[in-house]
């Protein structure tokens, strides 16, 4: 009796016609059957945004041959919320979300929708994995991204890992010959320095645009940061559970007199 | 000599008319200089969204007697980035951010506007707040919510904590009589079940609100869950390296033929 393909869930935050899920759609639809619900429109820097204030629109459409779409007016995490609720009615066997246009190593996790989206489905106990390529062009190369997709995708469809966990992959702008493979790595101790540009309207009123550099602060190896200046694909481990367990400790001790 | 005064940032995801943001600044007004800089309307849900794609207005208003106040048009982390680059121009001494109507305990603070205002603090290393109210009314009372977030502020103010960790505190709904303190907690493993409410418009076309069920799925004790249930108010401390640590370790191990 031949074994029932995998249902794997693709979603982004650039949007169902960015090139980068086109590429990510291609990369696996030989592992299973392929599902895409993603955003009708841009979502970078979406966050961990929900849509609950507005209603949510979901349509049929036919954006990849083959394959069975549906574009959403919501969010990348609605997209996850509602493909499992409205769409397949059960869990799928895995969430991929991206190939994100735009590097979401360190602590772009916080603010990235495509790692969002692998978030949810994390929580809710789906196996996920947010792919990213450092290069944010729209006509960016994701050979190797491709290749990344489907070598990590094949691995966690044969060897599950634990629930809630997800994966946060970043891959190098390199080609198939210089690239050095996966690296093991945890999240780069970073941040955005923030310097809003200020400008005036033409009726005299003051507005900002965020204009943030990069920073990387960690003085340790072994972050991802490291691993994609050395070429290799990061692959950090991300759990749901934010709890500092060391700080948890410290306090039950230190803050004895107060509680 | 005077000791400087300790400049205590305020926002909230609210907006800057909640009552709660009201109560938080009343309750601490007496610890520092109050600076808020909160949203112009209601973000809740916003989770970690920042704004890129478009700019971002920030006008002062007379909404707390005696305490300098900016509205923003953006979400809660851009109010503490805007704080920071344009009206404080150096680090607040500690950033509080609420109070929040409606519990932000367990997973919900990965949706959490007010959390993730606080957590902007913490990346910044700013020390920070972020504090919820169980009762999601308008007319809440916040008198226990207005003690706790005095009794932390002062208690953060006199013995910082280590850098990039957040406290995610939040306040049942008692009276001070029945109130039972604080309890040091690890964040409780839960979770939304969505199920989203399908309408038709009148144009024939469809559309859903997402309606969710909170579920705790966490077995075992010292959750926030668990000390809200027993009247304590919660505090959790939240660090923002999201990296599954034993996870890397046994990928390292048990990937070694992979990677």
């Amino acid at each position: 009796m031949q074994k029932q393909k995998p249902v794997i869930l693709i979603t982004n935050d650039d949007g169902i016609n960015a090139p980068g899920i086109r590429s990510l759609v291609e990369s696996v639809k030989d592992l299973g059957e392929v599902i895409v619900v993603a955003p009708d429109s841009p979502q970078s820097g979406m966050g961990h945004a929900i849509t609950i204030g507005t209603p949510l629109r979901l349509n049929k459409v036919e954006v990849f041959e083959g394959i069975a779409s549906w574009e959403c007016s919501g969010t990348p995490a609605d997209c996850v919320k509602l493909a499992r609720d409205k769409i397949l009615h059960r869990k799928p066997d895995i969430c991929l979300s991206g190939i994100n246009h735009g590097a979401n190593h360190s602590i772009n996790i916080i603010y990235s929708g495509t790692m969002s989206a692998a978030m949810e489905a994390a929580i809710e106990g789906v196996p996920s994995i947010g792919l990213s390529l450092l290069d944010y062009k729209f006509d960016a190369d994701f050979t190797v991204a491709k290749q990344v997709a489907h070598t990590l995708t094949r691995r966690m469809l044969a060897k599950p890992m634990p629930e809630h966990i997800l994966l946060n992959v970043n891959i190098p702008i390199t080609t198939l010959t210089d690239f050095k493979g996966l690296k093991i790595c945890r999240q780069a101790y970073a941040k955005w320095a923030e310097e809003f540009d200020h400008r005036v309207d033409p009726r005299g009123k003051d507005y900002y645009w965020m204009v943030g550099k990069f920073v990387n602060m960690d003085q340790h190896s072994g972050t991802d940061v490291d691993a994609l200046k050395a070429g290799y694909a990061s692959v950090v481990p991300i759990k749901i559970d934010f709890t500092d367990m060391k700080m948890k400790e410290w306090m039950e001790r230190e803050w004895q007199d107060f509680v």
